[in-house]
C-alpha cells in the first residue's frame, strides 16, 4: 500500500451511504486529503447526482454498483443493520473496511474487530483490515475518562454520571417533524433517558476492558445547534488526586487530536477540527472526592468521519494526521 | 389589604429595577393581572423611557424617586448586593415586599426570611411582610427533588449529580461579548464548574432543612436558545421504588403549577408559562437504584417573574393563581 | 348568534385541518377566547390523540367525522386543493365558515367571496357566510401598501419591489429535509423568485381592486426563525409626500390590530400577537421620489389564526378583537 | 518580493487590529497561508494575550509598538477614522498596505487609492502599494451588479432597489445590548432604512464609475445567523435580455472566486469560503423588463478578510488564490 504514497500517486478509497451527514463529510474530508482519491461514492436514492469535492465533480452510484475492487479502503456510512454485510463484500473485493455503523461495535457482535477509538487503538488499528469507528457520544465520552480508567482511581463500583447534550446532525439527515427547525430552534431535551441510548453497549465493553468496575448512567439531550457534542461528566474517586488535570496532560502527551485545557471546552472550539478537546475539575464542597470531566468534539469530525479518516491513515500506512483539519 | 379585592379596585404594586429581563417580564405580567396595578416601576439607566403595558404607556423613574408608600407590595429586581437595602426601605414604608435578588435567600444572609418556593412555604408566604423569591435554577431544582427528599428514600450520603442548562436571559440584559449573538449560536459550554455556582447556597439550605444529608454536585450549562432551565439530576437511591412517578403526582395533586408527566419535559413546553414541569424515570442496567429526574422551567416566569407574582397573590390575599399564565 | 353572547353562553365552533401549525394555533387562540367554544378539532393522520387547551383536553377526530352542523362557524386549515369542497359542506351544515387555505381567494376561484383582509372589508366580513382568509405574506404587504393606494400616490405604471422574510412556520409542519433544523440553522436564502409564489394572485387583484396601476415584484426569503414576516416595499412615487407616516396613521387611526410606529418594526414586536406593526420612510439621496415601507407580522396569529378569528368574531357579531393577543 | 517564494521564504506580514471577527479571521487564514508568515498582531484591549495559529502561538501587541518596518505588507483592520493614519505610517515604513476600514474607500477620501474590488481591479491592485478592501455589502452586490452595469442595459435613470441582510459578525465585537442572543435569536429587522448606511458612497461612486446613471436604494437588515450577507437586488432594464445568465458566465469565466450558478445562493454555500456565489432571474408578470439578481458571501471571507488577502497575494505577487479557501 505504501507504494502508492511513495510514487506520490493517490490510494483510491470508496464511500458506501454517501448522502448522510457523515458520508457528507467523509466525501468532503477525502476532497481535501493530499493522499487519498475518491474512487466512487454511493446513495440509493441521490444516485445519478452530482456532489463536487474541492473544485472536482463526482456522480453518486447506487450501492450494489460500487466497484469495490477498485478502492484499496472503503468507509461504511450505511444505516445500522445493513452495514455488516457490505463489510464482508469489501473484504471479499480484497479492501480494506472502516465501518462507521454500529454493527460491529463491541456489545452489538461476537466477532473480534478492532475498535478504533485511535487514542487507544492505535497499533491494533494500524494492522486491522476492518476497524469499528465508535459512536460520536462514546469517542467524547470514552476518551474522557480513559485516563481516569486507566490509573484506577475511579471509586470501586461507582456510578459515573455522564449528561452530554448533541447538535441535530447527529440524529441524522432522514425528515422527521421532532427535528424540523420550527420544533427544535428554542428547545432543549433529553433523550433514552434511564439507560436506554444505544451507545452504552460499546461504552460499557469499554470501560469493562479496562479492568474497571464502575457503571455508567448516560443521558443524552437534543440541542439546538446542528453540530457538536458537550459531554458532562461526574466520577467518583477512590481518593483525592492533588492535580488532576496532570493525570491527561501525560496521557495524551504528544497526541495530535487530543486537547487538554485548563480553560472549559465548548462546541465552538472544536466545530470542522478532528479533536476531543477536555478537562477535569475538582469538585468543591462534598464530602466524596469527585471530578467533574468536560469534553468536547464535532460529532462529524472526531466523532464520525474525521475519526474514521483518522484509521483509515493508519491503516493505509500513511501519516495519521494527513488531510485532518485541527 | 383584602378591601382593595372586594371592591374592585386593584391592588397597587410597585418594581424597583424593572430594565433587567425578570424585570421587564414582571412589569408585562402586572400589566395584564386582573386585580394589580402597577403603581410606578424604576430603571436607573433608563429612567424617563416610556414602557407599554397592555396598552398603557408607564414611565420608567429612578430607584430613589419611588414612591414606595403608594404601593401595598413592591418587587425588587434590583442587582444582587444592592437589593437588600432597599427592602427595608420598602418594609419602613409600609410595604411588602418580594425580593428576586439573593440577598434575602438562605445561606446568604442571617435573617430569617421566608424562602417563597410557593409549593412548599404556602403558608409562610401568605403571612409574610417580605419574601426571598428563589433563583431560577434552585426552583426547577428543588421543586423536582422535594417529593424524593421529603419520603427519605435517597441513599445515605449521596451525591445527587445536576447537569442544568439556561438560557441566555438568564446570564441578565448587560452588555457582555461572550453573551453576543456571534459568540452564543452554535455553541454550547458549562460554567461555574465543580460547584462555583451562586444558586448552591440556597439549594443546600433546603436540602438541609428536608432532613437529607445528601450532597449536590451542581454543573450549570449556558444554551444557545433565549430563555428555559432544564436540569437533569441522577439520585442514587436506598432502595428500589416501584412506582417512582406516583410518589410525585401525589406530592403535586392539585397544584396549579407543577406538572408531573410521563414524557420528558422540555424548554418548548413551559415557555412562557409559570409552570414546572417534571418527570422520573428509573435507570436500568446499573446496580445501584438510580432515578433520573427531569424538569423545565421558563427561567424568567416560574424562575423568576411568575413566582415573585404567585408569591404576591399569597401575601396580598389574591388568589395564587391570578394572572398567571399557565 | 346573539343570543349567546347575551346569554353568556359560549358560542361552538369546530376546526378542520387542526395539526398544521395556524390549525394548532387556531385552536389555541380558540381556547382562550371567553366567548367561544371548541366543539370539535380534526386531524386525520393524528386521530384519537388528545390536545391540551387552557386546562381542558379534546380529542382529535378525523375529517369526515366532524358534526359540523353542531357548530356555529367552522374554520377550515384543510391544505390548498382540499378545502374549497369542505366549505361547501359546512355552509350546506348551515354554519358559517372561515377558509385559511388559498382555494377561495381573489385570484384562485371565480366565486365573489369576500377576502378578509379585516382591516379594509370589516363591513363585508359582517355579513358574510363565507370569508376566504388572506395569506400570510398578503397580510403584511397589502395591510402596508393600503393607505398609498388609496391616496393615489404611487407613480403610474410602477413596480413595488417587495422583498419579504418568513420564519419557518411559514412553511408548514410537514416533514422535509430541506426545512430540518440541521439545514436550516445558520442559513438564508430567497425562494419563489422571479414572482413565482402562490400569493401573488390575491395580491395583484387587490392591487387592481383598488384602482392601482401598480405592479408586484415580490420575492420571498426563508429565515432561521420560529415565526414571523417582515416585508420590505420600494414604492416610486409620483410626486414628494411630506409627511408620508401621517397618511398611515390616519388610515389605521383607531385600529385596534394595526401600529403605525416612527421605529423600525421587527418580528420581535410582533411575535404572539394579532398585529401588523409598519412604518414608512422617505428614501434620500435618489431622483425618484420613493418610500421604503416596512411591516411585521406574526405569520400564525395576524396572517392566520389571529386573523381568522377576527373575522370570525365579526362574523358572529362579537366583539372584533375578543380574544386576541394584541 | 518574489524572493521570498523563489526560495520558499515565507513572506511577513502584520494585523493592526486583530481582536475584531474580520483581525481574527485575517490572522486564521494567514495562519493556514503557505507563503505569508504573520510577523505580528496588534490589538491594544488585548494586548499580552496569546492567539494560536495554525499550531503555533503569537503573543498580541499594542498597535503603538508594532515592528512596521519588519512587515512587507501590513493589513489594518482599525476603526473606521483611526486607520487611515496607520496606513500612512505602515508606507512610511516601506511596508505595502490593505486598509479594511472604509477610510480610504471612494466616497471617503478625496485620496485617488485603489479600490480592492478585486475581479474588476485586478491589475491596479498588483501595482499597488496600498489598497482599500471594499465593504462586505459592496462586495455582494457591486459584483453581483457588474456584469448587468458593464453592458449598459440597465434601464435609464433607474432605480436599482437592494434588500441585503447579514449576521451579526457584521456589526462587530464590540459589547451592544442589541446585539446579545437574548435580543437576536428569532429576531429579524432592517436599519439604515431610506438610504442611511456608510456603504453607500462606495456603491455610488463605483455605479457612476462604470458609466451608469442608475440609483441605489439600498436596505440592510439584521440577520439571527453569525456569518453571512446575502442581497436580493431588482434591477429595470432597458430592454428584455433572452439569456441574462450568459452575461455573468461570461463576464467572470475562470475566475476561480466567482460562482454563477441556476440555484440560488444561500448562506449555507459561501460559508467560510472566500467566494461570491450569485444568480440572475427574470421578472415574470410585470410589463418593465427587470431582473432579480442575487448573490451571497461570507461577510468576513470575501467581505473581509478574504479578499484583502486576495488582494495581498496580488501586491505581494503571489498566486492570487494561495492560501484562500474556495
Amino acid at each position: 500500500m505504501q507504494l502508492y504514497a511513495l510514487f506520490m500517486h493517490k490510494i483510491p478509497v470508496g464511500v458506501l451511504g454517501a448522502s448522510g451527514y457523515a458520508g457528507r463529510e467523509l466525501c468532503s474530508l477525502i476532497g481535501r486529503h493530499p493522499g487519498l482519491d475518491l474512487a466512487f461514492a454511493t446513495a440509493n436514492e441521490r444516485s445519478g447526482e452530482q456532489i463536487r469535492l474541492n473544485g472536482r465533480s463526482i456522480q453518486l452510484i447506487r450501492t450494489e454498483s460500487a466497484p469495490l475492487d477498485s478502492a484499496a479502503l472503503v468507509f461504511s456510512s450505511l444505516p445500522h443493520g445493513h452495514s455488516a454485510a457490505w463489510v464482508k463484500k469489501i473484504l471479499d473485493a480484497g479492501a480494506k473496511a472502516v465501518d462507521l455503523s454500529s454493527d460491529l461495535r463491541p456489545g452489538h457482535t461476537e466477532q473480534q474487530i478492532v475498535y478504533g477509538l485511535t487514542e487507544c487503538r492505535r497499533a491494533e488499528v494500524a494492522e486491522a483490515d476492518v476497524v469499528a469507528n465508535p459512536g460520536c457520544y462514546p469517542t467524547a465520552i470514552l476518551l474522557a475518562l480513559l485516563p481516569l480508567l486507566e490509573c484506577g482511581d475511579v471509586a470501586s463500583g461507582a456510578t459515573i454520571s455522564v449528561s452530554a447534550a448533541s447538535g441535530t446532525t447527529g440524529a441524522g439527515s432522514t425528515a422527521r417533524t421532532d427535528l424540523l427547525f420550527s420544533e427544535v430552534t428554542g428547545d432543549f431535551r433529553a433523550y433514552g433517558v434511564g439507560n436506554n441510548h444505544r451507545h452504552l453497549p460499546e461504552m460499557r465493553e469499554f470501560v469493562r476492558g479496562t479492568g474497571s468496575d464502575a457503571e455508567l448512567l448516560f443521558t443524552p439531550h437534543l440541542l439546538p445547534v446542528a453540530r457538536g457534542i458537550l459531554a458532562t461528566i461526574t466520577v467518583p474517586l477512590r481518593r483525592n488526586i492533588a492535580d488532576p488535570l496532570a493525570l491527561w496532560k501525560e496521557r495524551y502527551s504528544g497526541e495530535p487530536f487530543i486537547e487538554v485545557t485548563e480553560s472549559l471546552p465548548a462546541l465552538r472550539d472544536v466545530a470542522h477540527r478532528n479533536v476531543v478537546r477536555m478537562t477535569a475539575i475538582k469538585a468543591s464542597g462534598i464530602s466524596t472526592p469527585t471530578l467533574v470531566v468536560l469534553s468536547a468534539i464535532d460529532n462529524l469530525v472526531k466523532g464520525a468521519a474525521g475519526q474514521a479518516l483518522q484509521n483509515a491513515n493508519l491503516m493505509l500506512g500513511l501519516d495519521e494526521a494527513e488531510g485532518l483539519p485541527h
